[in-house]
């Protein structure tokens, strides 16, 4: 059983501390695909232009990377590059080119349909609501979102996440779109606009899950040197959906307990923590399900009292 | 056996967005006895001026807080006044009296000299280094320290930590200790300064407790409502260090093990987060040892996967 991901597929150009880089693969449903092969058969929808290069293709496949939604026009690959603080806690965006990104329209392919799991990466919600309705037989759909939609979008985002089972979005996201400062009334005041679980990701500090009877806190991994950071969001979306459906999990299963839940917001720390560790994509270019595992472990030794 | 705690005592004036309230009994020592009282019997090293209010005396004695090394001198109490800002994750100095505390030169009461606890709240080095060398048959002695030390006073700090068994500060302190960034590399370097075990306080966000062999995650408490964050760190450490004492805990037992510290470090955790729930020191007017022992129980709820 497949997860569908839609989203961008992009070109970076990152300048860290540690250096810089221009042109290398990117975009959300890059990042969310490969994090999540390493727990189920991801399948992309998104648009590329026809300078997107065979080798990227051939990793995105050599992961399993189902890539039969990846169209590609004739035109550029969205473009964006930035520039990261020397704490690397705040990035300034040097340049958006939209190129085909601009008139992405996502088609699903006939053989995405039935598939039981769809994670929406960050895109209009109208585009999202149009790819949920081209679903059949969905079990479980969630999503990402961002400031800009969250503002100038409102009704239609609202519209979109009401039937989402569950929304991943960082703090500063979830405060804007409840309009409570507090993070636990912001909890609750999304929780009461239809997604039954919300992800609230911290960077650095990991991410809280809440539903409306519990709540989970995943601490963020202390890495000995953060590379880049690029990505570490869907890398978490990818881990935690990627989890949920290799466990068959959906919400109108007894079987989706509040551990589970949590067990999938660890492996989104893990995912987001080793994101961190190279540039771009490039850990995933070694990862191995092994190394996941026993960071996994870590995080029980160091969180356990 | 007894906990001794050095540091101040003081009148506060707050404002936080929640309101304001001016000559409120606050001050480090203040803070880490009410908190430590929960768990062992703290006893105070402090001066106040002949302003310090019967009442407030009351209050710390009605907790068990041994007061024999409260000196009470002509003069006015510390005094310091500051607001904080709307999210509450930062504050502006308005006023620093420092009164009577000018010439604070902490003397040990006799009765307090063979106790095997020592906390030493945020002095001069040279203080914290003087009361340690009046105590007899310490078994267990760490401390709190702050940037002005830190920076102005180094070598001065660093002949007083070699001597401690353990160092609480935050985590712009340690990168400033330490000159890493990273919290991984701070914490290695802090280690090879003395202390065996270094708590980096990381406000809302809790606070993580290294070791050389190994590291432990203590989430923040996500409260309702922060409506005073004064004292918190301090409530921290007196918790921390409280239940250490109330276990019998000292590093030259083989019993002092990295499970009790993890626990000693989610009580320091609980403790900080009853106190940002009223004004200064008011929720330890009524707090009882069955609400701190329920809240860590809720830590285990929301960090167990």
């Amino acid at each position: 059983m497949s997860l569908v991901v839609v989203g961008s597929v992009a070109y970076d150009g990152i300048e860290t501390p540690h250096g810089r880089v221009d042109r290398i693969l990117g975009g959300a449903a890059t990042y969310i695909a490969l994090s999540a092969s390493y727990f189920t058969p991801p399948k992309i929808v998104a648009v590329v232009g026809d300078d997107f290069s065979g080798e990227d293709h051939e990793l995105l496949a050599s992961r399993g990377i189902g890539l039969e939604g990846l169209e590609q026009k004739p035109g550029k690959t969205f473009y964006w590059s930035g520039v990261y603080s020397r704490d690397m806690n705040e990035r300034t965006t040097l340049r958006t080119d939209l190129n085909v990104f601009a008139e992405f329209d996502p088609k699903i392919p006939p053989s995405y349909r039935g598939q039981p799991y769809l994670l929406l990466g960050n895109i209009q919600p109208a585009l999202q609501r149009s790819v949920r309705a081209q679903m059949n037989g969905v079990r479980l759909v969630g999503g990402d979102t961002m400031n800009y939609w969250i503002k100038d979008y409102r009704d239609e985002l609202l519209e979109t996440i009401r039937e989402w089972h569950f929304l991943l979005i960082n703090d500063s996201e979830a405060r804007e779109l409840s309009g409570h400062y507090n993070l636990r009334k912001a909890a609750d005041a999304i929780l009461g606009m239809g997604p039954e679980t919300l992800v609230i990701k911290r960077g650095e500090y990991g991410a809280m899950l809440f539903r409306r009877d519990s709540h989970f806190v995943a601490p963020g991994y202390l890495l000995d040197n953060v590379f880049d950071p690029t990505g570490a969001g869907d890398c978490f979306a990818g881990g935690f959906t990627g989890y949920l459906a290799s466990q068959g999990m959906a919400p109108d299963e007894a079987s989706i307990d509040r551990r589970e839940l949590a067990r999938a917001a660890v492996y989104g720390s893990v995912m987001g923590s080793f994101c961190c560790e190279r540039f771009g994509v490039d850990r995933f270019r070694t990862l191995t399900r092994r190394e996941i595992d026993r960071r996994f472990n870590e995080f029980r030794e160091f969180t356990e009292f």
